[in-house]
């Protein structure tokens, strides 16, 4: 099981001094959302400059034009870049075939798909390398959380590997964790805590105790 | 009905030349999604310094934290953001209620919305002030288009106003404009013609004798 930390902020100054503290615990490091927005790709080619070996992930919940978006991630340096699951088809599979291109890879974030236990299936059969069972923040000030989805999505998908995203804290990562997937994502559950290092240690700590790895930082 | 111009390239440069050129024709000039992928929201900042007096949509097409993520292009300049017509309800009511208060705009974009017409109810209860008909590049490339949607949503919404997006040409455009659309989205339609004043005009033209409006340029 993987650690991937969203990027909530967008201060490329900030987000390159938080690796410099907590990157040697992350095994994914994404670009969130609104730091793309504002920063653009650029956010994505520093941090890859800045840290060669991290591999880094692009949310950009591309919706259309996959080919062509995912390789503007790819051409920037981005390991990994997401496509919406409530996307067209052809839009998922463009964003694939760029990966295939780049070696590299899509992951679909399910955020906001209504029929997710038909939609899943069908996204991966479209060759994605990552589902992501996503609450999004809108949804979770309504009180959802990704904990059932990810239950009921997980034996629907045999060729993904299942990521799970929304609001997970320290508290909630257990339960998560035990429904064992494939990457774990945490955003404010790290970077809103004083001592980030130590967040970023605990939940890494309940990753490897379930999967029976020890690690010494 | 309006013009909306569609900046498909990004190239910040490349396009403040093009609207030197064209600037004064179009009505609202979009910041296409990888434009904003690719240089930020430094796109929008930049065209609404080199020309203050134009409407800039910023084509955000937010799935996610609606309010947090509109006032990032509000408070870059934008006059218009877009929302998926597929993210949630909460998404939606939060990136119009960021309008309110920046005193803008949010157009909900409608691709990939399949129950369009029960959905466009909905969206237009939320409060946005557009909505766009849109079907995307690559629904286009399985031979989609637009005008069919149109005519199926026109009558169902009471409040918001009706763009139409989505491969529209010179060769299109009059029976797009033949269904009095609010506004008109055109992009390559515009930016791959030699000419691109002769084919902005050409449309302008198309939309003005519709409308019985007469403009000289």
């Amino acid at each position: 099981m993987k650690l991937q930390l969203a990027l909530d902020l967008f201060d490329l100054e900030g987000a390159l001094e938080l690796l410099e503290e907590i990157g040697d615990i992350l095994d994914i490091v994404e670009v969130g959302t609104p730091f793309v927005i504002m920063e653009g790709l650029k956010s994505v080619r520093e941090i890859k400059k800045g840290f060669p070996g991290t591999t880094v992930l692009a949310d950009l919940k591309i919706m259309d034009a996959g080919d062509y978006e995912a390789a503007l991630a790819f051409e920037s340096g981005a390991d990994i870049v997401t496509v919406l699951g409530v996307s067209d088809d052809a839009t998922i599979a463009g964003a694939v075939h760029s990966a295939r291109k780049y070696c590299r890879r899509v992951m679909a974030d399910m955020i906001g798909v209504n029929n997710i236990k038909e939609r899943v299936i069908e996204v991966d059969k479209l060759g994605v390398d990552f589902i992501c069972v996503h609450t999004g923040t809108d949804s979770q000030l309504e009180g959802k959380n990704p904990l059932r989805e990810l239950q009921a999505v997980k034996k629907l998908v045999s060729n993904a590997e299942i990521a799970v995203a929304g609001g997970i804290t320290l508290e909630t990562a257990p339960l998560i964790i035990k429904e064992d997937p494939d990457i774990i994502v945490v955003g404010g559950g790290i970077t809103k805590k004083a001592d980030k290092r130590k967040a970023a240690l605990e939940i890494k700590e309940m990753i490897n105790s379930r999967s029976g790895k020890i690690y010494e930082y």
